[in-house]
């Protein structure tokens, strides 16, 4: 794959994580699955999670313009599921039982290269999350699955979700850093292009099974971002080779 | 020493860092004295390093009665830095040179007990710092002494310096917990007053070197805190028996 081969100068890399750290779909069909069981709820939990996910670019716009007050990812799940508990026909989950779904979210797990990368590039990098999740959520998420991050940076930070401006420079000036010497890191073109409208350099991670295995992510190249990753061990070495 | 002997439940560990997680005085000194006989420069650095952090709640308290507009620790640093070389006839350094100076604060080294402390309580409970210093004085810091947060929390979230009770409201938000599972952790009775206010738990370790072999830190024994601890060893041991 074509990459900019100049040289760069990086401080830090600030992670997207839903789809880019972790496979949001896979833990939450296997959640489901296994609390379905349990409690004799039969349901097309790969659906189900697909239109969890799906509910949330909508709320969060609802966030941006205003029509719904700030309120943290948790919160916005929340909300989603219990359209959902509604549209799916689910019963029999107690207030308890739905709040101890809502926070699968908190206990998604990584992408198999994801861990073995960050830990690589720690040693040169600092390593931030820079999530819509909250910061709860990602510090659950990183006791529970072992994401070294030097720093848990989050959309909350900044009461505005990406790809508001907002996030990226709050970010950089919580680093205390030049936009330029941050890298930020994302399966999603949408994440990167923002980043970058604020300075931050980029790289695209390729992650071809988010949507699950009929799914149909973006993964045409773009040579405007400074690197183009298969994985995070990919990603490491191209970082490595260009120090 | 006599402990309030109740088991209790706590979730997470807030930790005040200068002077509870790191030995400010000793990294100063150190790095003064090398500074000062590369540049030729003669001084009592102990007093400097005394007269440094002497600055440090005076500034915060014109940040907190509006009589500066909010800037972060390193502009504190920065301006006290500035006030001092006057002060002390310090002559002979660059702009880059107070600025590296400045940054020493980074570069606090930990008392000898709390990387393997934290290490021990890191396995039971969310630690975060909770401190004055800006995030990336706490990134900076920890990636260099090897502190093993699982968040970085800071007094710059809240645009609050402690012990203004915003900063501790806002860990528990963000931390998503009750303050009641939080626990303060420092060796200033002040911060843990005013931590417990808010209704976080309280545990006062002792520094008596904080302030050098002829610093008189309060060290009083107050058994309305909730523990009181020696070193982070002896926090680790008194928090598993107690759960």
């Amino acid at each position: 794959m074509k990459q900019n081969a100049h040289k760069f100068f990086i401080k830090a890399l600030a992670f997207d994580v839903f789809g880019t750290v972790v496979d949001w779909r896979t833990t939450i069909i296997r959640e489901c699955t296994l609390l379905g069981k349990s409690k004799g709820i039969n349901l097309d939990w790969a659906e189900f999670a697909d239109a969890w996910r799906g509910g949330y670019a909508p709320a969060m716009n609802k966030v941006r313009n205003g029509e719904l007050p700030w309120m943290n990812i948790d919160a916005i799940h929340r909300m989603i599921l219990d359209e959902l508990v509604v549209d799916f026909d689910i019963e029999g989950l107690s207030e308890r039982e739905k709040d101890e779904l809502n926070r699968v979210w908190h206990r998604l797990k990584p992408w198999p290269d994801a861990v073995r990368g960050l830990r690589r590039l720690r040693r040169q990098f600092v390593l931030a999350s820079l999530s819509n999740g909250n910061v709860s959520l990602l510090v659950n998420m990183a006791k529970n699955a072992g994401l070294p991050w030097d720093c848990i940076l989050s959309s909350e930070l900044a009461k505005h979700y990406k790809p508001d401006k907002e996030v990226y420079q709050t970010a950089a000036e919580l680093l205390g850093l030049k936009p330029e010497l941050i890298m930020m890191v994302a399966a999603h073109k949408d994440d990167l292009c923002a980043a970058r409208t604020v300075g931050f350099k980029t790289a695209f991670v390729l992650r071809p099974l988010e949507f699950g295995p009929e799914g149909k992510p973006d993964l045409t190249s773009d040579p405007s971002f400074d690197v183009t990753a298969e994985d995070f061990i990919d990603l490491a070495d191209k970082m490595f080779a260009r120090m």
